[in-house]
């Protein structure tokens, strides 16, 4: 399947004659360069750039091989554009670069923007990926997006919003462990906190143990989590961090012990989203949880980022908007959270053997009662629902509107 | 046709199963990745990067529209992308730098090189190109290649080896006069000379004259044709470069008067190739010219490059070449001559009613004799010829292997 790639360039314009030639190329192309240096937001509807996004990594950390340079992390970003365009009709270009300075990277970034209507980090080492995204997010009048921080935390926050509803909880009265606080442990609890979840009462772990202020090791992004996180000042390790604990998400690819898995509340949630080893095995962790979610596609539950970044560039490029808002990415969880629902109940009515298009047309899946279908080996859609990606951008371009960061 | 742009990615694998899924992402993805950190050369066989070239720009010097910035000129790159598909069969992804500094270019686009098979450079103004393209050869172990320098100077030589067989003249005994000293003059002059016109005989103008040693302002790049050219030292204007010449090479826009262009030698070419306005109107050209071509595609003999750099890069690419050579663009340049004297022996056997598949087969088309029905009109193939891009595909990559840069 890999064997000369996976992708190609299409022209969408007729070049069977001259006449065809001198209109796609010179000397007709010329008058829309004049159009474009007269009034360069015209970019947007006489080029590609609109609907084009960069997937850029330095090959720094790919997938969980590690730092494997830009040459072997070429197979993993032409995947990527595989799904943008697949699900989100979203043109996509795989670009490896050659260093893993951050200066350089941003330079290289911000020197490339003028061909691309947003830019998709990926697969780039923490902390560097968080320096290197706030400042092209600072640079750049376009969306900046590091899929392995938001694509997992927004679809982490929509597992969680459609688990509490199957557990008949609050979000804001969950206590949560983040067992990682590498690129995705970070971004999923600053994602949870925007989408209702109380900071106060999130825990997250390093390979060290819990997160607090007091530790002398933290690094910075470490140092602000813990700020922001454990308002009950508690220490010690995983075991300590889950005693009593509603939920678990695992995000750092560490084994946790059953027995620290054992002291939770019963009745919670685990999701251990490691690959292709999660850091508790969903058989284990069934034991001891009600929902268990995973990374992988071979058991129920699969958080997939597939399910959140062709939507929301699609969503963000159709607004035009110029960055991506909190707002835009909690709206994109709830989109995805909400299809969830939809499929749970569609499916429902299916094999209760009611009219599924009828149904679907009276509007009745939308109101509360039909929460109750949801079902508790399908709290997320599967990655290739076809209804997700729409969701998604439609929810996610009305948000940039809301949040006045769109230009269309 | 400009609306929305001109090009799209398109994926090459199915995606419609969860199993699709897992293979074309992750996890199955990972062994793919692997073997290239095992094997960086399998980048080649696994990825779209053999098959891939980045149309680079800075935007300073579009068309003839001058430096209108790297979104303006996203067009021109777009159009560059669709002709290179449509001809060569070239992936090509446009890239429009927001920079205009030569050390900025050759640090960026070193690091963009892991993404790409090839580098076309285009619409880079001079002196910049010259550095930019010598200091990107040096660095990058694929081609390099300044479409606006070696594409027009490939056509140019395709051309005048035809205008010299019609006018039963030998290269080498040509005096040729080239008006301009950018980009395109230095590599014509060059390519000329790679391809049999003796230097000695070729006189280069700039906008103040003859370029000879002894002028006080010429650029590095104009001394080396000072150097390398004129040796009977003449100085003056373009009327004096002129006198008695037998060919006369426009690549600088200025217009030339016709009293310069009278005191040609008689029966000799013009090619006038400024666009849209030729150095001398083809039919003032006519009167003093046996031979005259233009850069428009609306009279006969067009000097287009679209000619050359497909099947450039396709051969290149297709032999895994290392750089682009002086053989490999003489052989372009070769093929190029070859096919529209294929194309007028076939269109005279078809006027003369023969039966055009029938002599196609029999090859009497390959010797010399039919020579003579190479049309005056007709020194270079139609832009549209199908024939064209293969037959230099294929000379490239040969020449490519003859001069020990292939890697295939």
């Amino acid at each position: 399947m890999h064997r000369g790639g996976k992708l190609s360039v299409a022209s969408t314009v007729p070049l069977a004659t001259r006449e065809d030639l001198s209109l796609a190329y010179t000397p007709g192309v010329a008058r829309v360069c004049e159009a474009i240096a007269a009034d360069p937001a015209l970019v947007d509807d006489y080029t590609w750039v609109s609907h084009t996004v960069a997937v850029v990594t330095d090959g720094s950390a790919v997938l969980g091989l590690g730092n494997i340079g830009p040459r072997a992390a070429m197979p993993v970003m032409e995947g990527k554009a595989v799904l943008f365009k697949q699900f989100g009709g979203v043109d996509a270009v795989p670009i490896c670069l050659d260093t893993q300075d951050t200066d350089e990277i941003v330079a290289l970034v911000t020197a490339l923007a003028p061909s691309f209507g947003g830019i998709n980090l990926e697969d780039i080492s923490a902390p560097r990926c968080f320096e290197i995204e706030r400042r092209l997010e600072e640079a750049l009048p376009i969306p900046v997006f590091h899929d392995d921080q938001h694509g997992t935390a927004v679809v982490v926050l929509a597992a969680l919003r459609n688990a509490a509803t199957l557990l008949n909880r609050k979000l804001g009265d969950l206590r949560v462990v983040v067992s990682g606080a590498g690129a995705a442990g970070v971004a999923v609890t600053k994602m949870l906190a925007a989408g209702g979840v109380s900071p106060d009462e999130v825990v997250v772990c390093d390979s060290r143990g819990i997160l607090h202020p007091d530790r002398p090791d933290l690094t910075a992004s470490k140092a602000e989590l813990a700020e922001l996180t454990n308002a009950a000042g508690r220490v010690g390790g995983i075991t300590e961090a889950l005693r009593d604990a509603d939920v678990l998400i695992g995000v750092s690819g560490g084994e946790i012990p059953e027995e620290a898995v054992a002291g939770m509340a019963p009745g919670g949630a685990v999701f251990a989203l490691a690959n292709p080893t999660p850091e508790v095995h969903p058989e284990v962790a069934a034991r001891y949880a009600a929902v268990v979610a995973t990374g992988r596609s071979d058991y129920p539950n699969q958080i997939n980022n597939v399910l959140a970044f062709p939507g929301i560039f699609r969503g963000a490029l159709s607004a035009r908007a110029t960055r991506i808002t909190e707002g835009m990415k909690v709206a994109a969880a709830d989109a995805i959270a909400a299809v969830a629902v939809e499929a749970a109940w569609s499916d429902g009515a299916h094999q209760d053997g009611a009219h599924q298009d009828g149904a679907h047309q009276d509007g009745a899946h939308q109101d509360g009662a039909d929460v109750g279908q949801l079902r508790i080996d399908a709290i997320v859609p599967s990655p290739l629902d076809p209804r997700v990606a729409p969701a998604v951008a439609e929810a996610v371009a009305e948000a940039a509107r809301r949040d006045g960061v769109a230009r269309a």
